[in-house]
């Protein structure tokens, strides 16, 4: 029952990381995106309008990143297809 | 009942290490956008509502990546499907 | 009685790194956020209550990213569901 | 029944670690780039239409590279050559 | 008598390593608030009071993070859980 | 049936980890230059269309980085000498 | 007389690895605070007592953390709960 | 058959591994020149001919050290002079 | 003769890197509050002897950190209970 | 036949390596020598001459470490000395 | 006669390691100051005495923890209680 | 033969990481000098015979050390000493 | 004679790894301060003698730590106790 | 003859490594002082005799950190103790 151990251990591992590494780009770019925003509402508060659509368009494809990993990580979890055919396999 | 041990341990140090890497970029991101928010507030003190409503939707989205991670984590060891598995079958 | 120990170590090791780890993010962050905020108070000393309530908000916003770590460290210390099957398995 | 196991890993420790790794750049280059976008926009609103149009071309073309990664990513898990191979051969 | 040498070495390395690495984060955290709190003091000594409060209320919230990690080093020295079991099962 | 196992798995780590790191560096250069192009038009509207040719050329000669990455990854999953050589020799 | 060696080779590095890791962090900090203080003074001249007795009590906030790491190595070393178990049973 | 393992690898390992790394020096040298030719012709909009004809000399300067690696990349997937001798001697 | 090997080993190791590691820290500390205070001085000469007083009472204190570092390296050389203990015991 | 594996082994790697490795350095030092030179063909055309003279020869004599570099590549792959002694020695 | 080979080797590679990693910052420490103290001279002419005053006794305090490393790595190698130890015991 | 496994092995490996490694310092270093140098000329066209002069002899400086690398490198390729030594012993 | 090899091998890797690494520092810190002294004269020509005595007396001092590990390298080389007493004993 | 093999490898990693590592500090300080020279002359030209002076005296003595370690580097491969030892004892 080896490969049940690796390739279980293995998905675990991943959809862990893969998550946790995918989180740290997209929590700080949409920061740096927000905080420039929170500066250019200061300076040109006449065009908070066009700067926050802007924003919320940009922080989406930003985001996007971020669920891509999520799904990955979720696929790994729930509908994994190397764990499906171990276990159909009997390990 | 090697499954057992590699299983449960690779559950363990994932759950502890996604939660934990996945906090740094959102803490560190929201609090680069507040104390933005701090000095665009004590900057144009009149778009103190814009701003302030700008940032909460921001770290709203931003928390969203620590909460992905933080439910990856929860699902690790309380619901866990490679744990189930093996349990079922006796190790 | 292997699975006590290998279950048993990694959840030792893995509570202190995820509350080691997990300090940092926050720890900084919220120290970021605090200095800018001093400076937004010496710099626009009228709006010193927006600031604050806006900083204390922020600040229990970033903090909640450590106690998720600290909740995780706390759970995997007192309320580990791999131990307590490995030990109720009599190891 | 060796290969199953070391190409099942190999395959999903990949498949993730390389939308973990992709997402970062991208990340961080479309939040460069939007940040940007908005402090041109509140210097020059006349000139929104233009930085916009620019903006979303540009992230067009650096999302390209995290669809790339996505792309792989999904190859590994869902019509993986070599997985499917050794499945063919009966492990 | 393994269990005694892993569980023992492996809370001795944690309860270490917990302190020293969660101790990073506050100490340079609390000494950039501080250092700003200095400087906000010289631009605005007017306000010396209103910074004073805030600087302590962030320290002290920025030094819980420092608390947790000592909490959890003292928690794995001194009322060890897993080493308890351990001993008390004779190794 | 080893060579299979270790031309398999190598072909997919690297396959994987090409884009993945090979998207890095075209993902932030593009971006660098895309939000310096942004800040020219800003400054310069007038120069616009001077700026963005020139950008767009550079960004075809920085994004051909990323598809020499693009094209070994697939030539290593696609048409691998090494593998087709070894399934040829039945292992 | 293994549990000797395993329980008194992590003693003893861990012990070291705390206060020198433990250090780097408060002596950074202080060195931060203190030059900064410098700077107040020189800047501000009329508000040396205050900016003084704010620069020690921060200090002494600072050192606590230094303290906490230099507390735990020295129980590490001469009052070692783990250490006095394994001598008492014999090692 | 070792010769073909161990050879085979490397020459898999290594061609993806020469191209990734060897991506991102030029990837973002490229992108810096790039960006800062825009700013210059954005500041000078009069020698928008020179910069750019200097602009496009030096990139493909730079250019070359990633054709470089893409040459050796090719060299050993396709006409590898160590593998050639192992297959010619029957591995 | 196994512990005397690894207990002496280790505590040789870590005398040295427990300085060598501690003294990075409180060198590069006191060079930047020393630096700042040179600043200082340049800036406000009638300053020259608060800013001068300030500077070594908080020299000392950084020094203290280097201080604990070195003490705990002399005392895992000449006064090691854990080396104590094993060669009284033979080995 | 252990030697042509070591031997062919480490000539692979190392060709690869080398040229990646070595490429970074010129390729970054290059963009940056060319984007100042497009700074300062931007601040005073008139000296466009004697810069782009100068810019030449020094990319010139940046571009022989990166020569070096494929110099020993192409030598490690194609004249190897190593390995002409073992495959002369039939292995 | 292992003691000799692992007690002796761990002193030369700590001998050695703990000088090198122990003057980099010093030597780093140290230039920062004086280069300080260089802008500090030519700023402020008439402070000449007082700066390099202060900065030689500053230099001693950071010269300090250089010799702190220096007289560690001599008690290593000339008058090591641990090399002592085993060679009196013959091995 | 397992001497001329390693000697060679080592002899390939260090020759290439040499240059390698030894190319980042003098590309990087010359590239700084050079753009360094044509901001000068930007600036103080009058002096442009000086600065050149000066450049280039300083450029000679710096390559030196890329010389003494690429020395030794083709020194541990074509005349080794202990190779010679090995295949002379018939390995 | 396995003592030899351990203790000469340690000896050769740690006489070069101690004055590499321990070049680093004072390489780089002396050419900060001669930088910084060659802009302090291009600033106060008139201060030209002060600055180049202060100068070389702390480039003496910085020096000072790049002999400490050139010292010990040395000493390691050619008047090692560790070596004597091993090929004293006949290894 | 086991000891031919780790003396002689050792020699040649560690002569390698030497240079390769040492000729980074020198070669960036060298380009920071140079490049701080250019713009020394072009801010005073009339200087330009002392600013030259000093700095080739200021190169000397970074050069020397560079030749310590071709000093080491060389001495390892032509004169090394160890290995004289060893081929006089015959391996």
């Amino acid at each position: 029952m080896a490969a049940i151990d690796t390739i279980g251990t293995a998905s675990i591992i991943i959809s862990g990381l893969t998550i946790a590494i995918g989180s740290i780009g997209p929590a700080i770019g949409e920061s740096w995106a927000l905080s420039r925003a929170l500066s250019a509402i200061a300076q040109q508060p006449d065009e908070a309008n066009t700067i926050t659509r802007t924003l919320f368009v940009g922080l989406a494809m930003i985001e996007s990143t971020a669920i891509y990993c999520f799904v990955i990580s979720i696929i790994l979890i729930f509908s994994n297809p190397f764990w499906d055919y171990v276990t159909a396999m009997g390990g």
